[in-house]
């Protein structure tokens, strides 16, 4: 079992990614980690903390000449910003944040609730995640996480490969797949920045070149949707989660939204086994199991909960209305939630893969994956 | 650690619930279980499997006098439709079914997956929940599941108390809260009968008398509004799940999302402490923490899959093109749905209450629960 | 994951035991459960519960036409002796149970902590282990216990294969390995319950055919000796477990402990790989990983702890001294554990090999086998 | 749920372990985690390796100013001997290790298998026990371990306080209670240090000032004893473990095992709650859950596996016979290993202890642990 934890406050010493049960053999490269942390700290939109950070992972076990061992890989970013000793607590909790509901669950202070509630610990999860997909891409899956909505303007998605799809991204200030609607995504960023405001936004994920039969549809928290859901949910600031058409799905008669099953012969080699689809709108998961079509999951980012234009809170110490703490914030972090959110993907959809063919060994996976296409292929 | 499982085909003996961590001394009222059955088979839109099936839950463990030990709770709901041993194997898969997924992951036959992956298993679910849910009564806290949309059509949440609207459900024939609607949507169900064609839709579940501190910002696999998003997403046809303002709250700016913090001296002595907010756009998480207002949550139900006008599929067996296995089966669960989702969500709530509570006795979770709210309210 | 859980009490309705991560496609024989179920009940020394109850295991889910899904397995035992609703609590903890500490942890009753806590439960693991060692029985894996000790008189173990024991054991009244000693054992029975006393004793149990490689040295909760330690310890009555030499291995210089390796090309072909000791005082573990070896393992079980010559105690209710109450009791299970131990450890071995060679289906776990066997030949 | 996993090689540039689930509020002492590693590095026996290093811990999360936050504390302790990436493979597997079952198992090399199985990762698990024992300790519970027989040899323990044993096995270069044997007990070592061979033995661990009710009987997997055997026993080279009498249990009638049940009115507001016991040979579990008598736990160390009389081993790439590798090495580690196991017990306690009493903060678990005595007293 593949499985994960971080640790690590805002302005603490360091992030730390323990991440156990990844096979033995892989080549890391540490470089694919370091761009996703880059990435993650990237974007239009975000504040002062990114100029201050430069996030570079250290792996601090796990590996011998850069190939993973089977143990326990941890993994530590070092803060620049390691002021926590330093900082004072707060008396007046931001609404949407767990200020108040971590300081009252703990009886203690609002500073030690937000600096781990802080999105700063996403870059530990990402960190996990780049570790994970470079196991999904010995494997020839592939994924890409993008914006499709920042602030209420839809982005639209062209056609295109993961590939084409990767290029705009990467040239996109906002991440998103439309580089000419940068400019008017950027104005609304700018504008929100000038009232003191913050934008949300919606983030898509698209993970390419899976085999059918990843996750379950036996236990319920087996199942591989549930578990997606949770690692997305459970990011900083996400709200909603939706696989495939998701609440589209809801609107539509079962003849619409059902995708037709055919069989092609000259396919039946690729990891989809011949079983082709003529639409995706389940997202690459029926039943809980990977169907061999890319998996498609959307999350919905509220706007960020640290406004520079103060929202009414209330003074914990003396009951007294006061506006809520203002600490340095980002006005727009939705293009680094599409990079948290791929990541996350990548993980679970790691943690299926190595349930199916094993956590030993790369070697081992790789005979076994060739050998339950051929067995697969015949049933 | 409260935990279930659960075990059964939809046409095998019987369905199996273990609950397993949950306290001692709670008087159990079983015809409360075989309510939330009752309703889970119906609202309109049903099938002959309903009229064959009344589900009757039957505990066999873990109670002494009507009241629980502390030890596991097995619960059995047998089916009056156990022809498993009668029924044959089927060789088209039913797309949006685990038919084809889980024959090929299994390498086994699609009666063996369909008839675990079957919604009958939610019945399962329900009972687990409904268990739950009284524990949760217990401590003041109620919750209730509806339908806010169906085929398309919206269906309005009046203003109202819980109690009001649990009036109003019960009496609606598709569990929504506008009974005047009911003509509409039952039409909408019968022509989409009629066409051979099946529909989905959203429910919403609220949960009320919630304390402030349930569930934890500090590890991504504890937070509550990730384990909601779980256990949610894995009930069978849901593709989405959102939690208060959901994928809307991605489309405000942050000024008209974040709730405002107001206190209110002369609510302290409630759950909430007299933290008050004059909206509730977070659906009651913050950091992934109770605060202290009603939880909301939303899951879309696509379609059921199985449909009368059969749509294209694949034999397995020849690989030729041939229509998808047809099953006794519904054309609209939505409303057994919002059963499902209110009861899934009743065991997470009991999950988090009790990691913050305990789960020895009732009496001293009691005890506990003033406790805390004395010592948080001097927070 | 291979997992289990057992619900149920002594006197209730029924034992239920719910195996969820079980492969699919192994024919399972009922009578297989049902003979080590009976051999439960068997032994010299029981008392009059064993003449009541006649233990059968109903399947109620996870199997179509005897062949197993990949579905949660849940298994039943019902109680002819269902009495629990009559019965009266008592007031008199018994010194060794867990009367009087689970009376006050749960702040409850005796009777619901005896209930649970009753070695009657163990009827529902070795179900679940009985299940378990026919995944292990298809894969050449093979396991015996029997017992080494009994009342302080030791019954050595014979040379000879495990089938060979198997026959001895069957035939001996105490599941010993030495049926001529057998007169000397139950003498000593005898001679304990004409004093109102009790016996304990110790069990062994022989794992053979394991390929090398199960378990891990990666994380300590992943230890298949940790695991095995924990499985065996949660046995009722269970006070010790060593593994190999065991608690002999600490007083022995380490030339005399750690079994010399040797290569045996005749021998490359069975799962061992031809790598050969001369001596197994490891038992079969290196570093929390099987070594090709059996693997041996014992457990010390104390006398049981309800004795009709009362032990002194106290009435918790008005808390002056009385004699501990008596419930109908065995003089000594002994025999019992070693059935017990011996499907505890099949359960574990079972859920090591899972993990190793996966859970999805026996077809592709033989084929897993076979690759791993010649790749781990050329290792 | 508190919860640890460690990270590191022995040679890695750092052990690393996360403690998650641990309460708000607790200040840390540094020191009291740095002497614990620094026990662990001493006893007589050792080798060179703990004259390189000197273990001392760095929290890079979760305390601000001294107190715990509620959220994951991680702890790093740096190599100095970080030659991980400038040593070579071996191709000789030492008996007793991990080497031969690892290399095949990950189809690997052996030094990435030994790195990790090394018994340096105790130090990273000493950390985390000694995190948990100041939560003990804030609520009277203490604990010691000491060495009760090596290479054979028995060192008695005499009667007397744990306060008066730890001064005297804080005086022992051999961590035992006899200081006046010690010079008997080095000469062992010596001697076999001599001969090129290792010693192994026995270590025993007490925890005074448990309540009554930490553990459960209600489910195999968290059962109190079951936990701490599976933490012992996957601690490097334990392959024995035993509670209370242990194996001695086995030979008793159960007249002379069962600690008869007292009730002393005037010590009732001890933790105990004046259920006085004569004798302690349950070792304080009865049923997997405290009795509120000291908790006595022994586990049997193998002799290191390592020798410098190299034992035979074989070539894993040309399969000759040639002498085991030898990598530095002590010639006995059993105090270090009275450490290790002490500190494993120390964090499952305190496991045991946050599932009664809560994870949220040291101020609620005070007022609860309280309450839970009142409450308990009245049962």
């Amino acid at each position: 079992m593949l499985r994960y934890w971080t640790a690590g406050e805002s302005h603490g010493k360091a992030l730390v990614t323990v991440v156990d049960g990844f096979p033995c053999g892989l080549e890391i490269d540490v470089a694919t980690i370091d761009r996703e942390l880059l990435r993650r700290q990237g974007g239009y939109g975000r504040g002062g903390r990114q100029r201050i950070e430069a996030d570079r992972v250290e792996i601090l076990s796990g590996t011998w000449r850069l190939l993973t061992l089977g143990s326990p890989i941890a993994m530590q970013i070092v803060n620049r910003d390691a002021k926590l000793e330093r900082l004072d607590d707060l008396d007046q909790p931001r609404p949407g944040h767990a200020d108040l509901t971590g300081a009252i669950k703990h009886l203690g202070s609002i500073r030690g609730v937000l600096e781990r509630a802080s999105a700063r610990e996403t870059a530990a999860r990402v960190a996990a995640g780049a570790l994970a997909r470079q196991l999904l891409s010995a494997f020839g899956i592939d994924l890409l996480g993008y914006v499709v909505e920042l602030g209420g303007l839809p982005i639209p998605v062209p056609p295109g490969s993961l590939a084409d799809h990767r290029s705009i991204r990467d040239a996109s200030a906002v991440y998103g797949l439309n580089v000419e609607q940068d400019g008017a995504v950027k104005a609304r960023i700018d504008d929100a920045g000038r009232r003191g405001d913050t934008l949300g936004g919606i983030v898509e994920v698209r993970v390419e070149g899976l085999p059918i039969g990843l996750g379950t549809h036996a236990q319920w928290d087996r199942k591989l949707d549930g578990r997606l859901a949770q690692a997305v949910m459970a990011v900083q600031a996400i709200k909603g989660v939706e696989i495939g058409l998701g609440f589209e799905a809801a609107r539509r008669p079962g003849s619409a939204v059902h995708d037709p099953i055919r069989y092609d012969r000259s396919s039946s080699h690729l990891p989809h086994l011949g079983y082709l689809r003529p639409s995706n709108h389940a997202g690459g998961l029926e039943g809980g199991i990977t169907n061999g079509q890319p998996l498609v999951l959307r999350a919905a980012m509220k706007p960020i909960s640290t406004l520079a234009a103060r929202l009414p809170s209330v003074n914990m110490a003396t009951k007294e209305s006061e506006p809520a703490a203002y600490e340095r914030s980002d006005i727009c972090a939705v293009p680094a939630a599409s990079v948290v959110v791929e990541n996350v993907v990548a993980f679970e959809i790691a943690r299926a893969w190595t349930e199916k063919f094993g956590n030993d060994s790369i070697a081992e996976a790789q005979a076994r994956y060739d050998q339950y296409l051929s067995l697969s292929r015949q049933r």
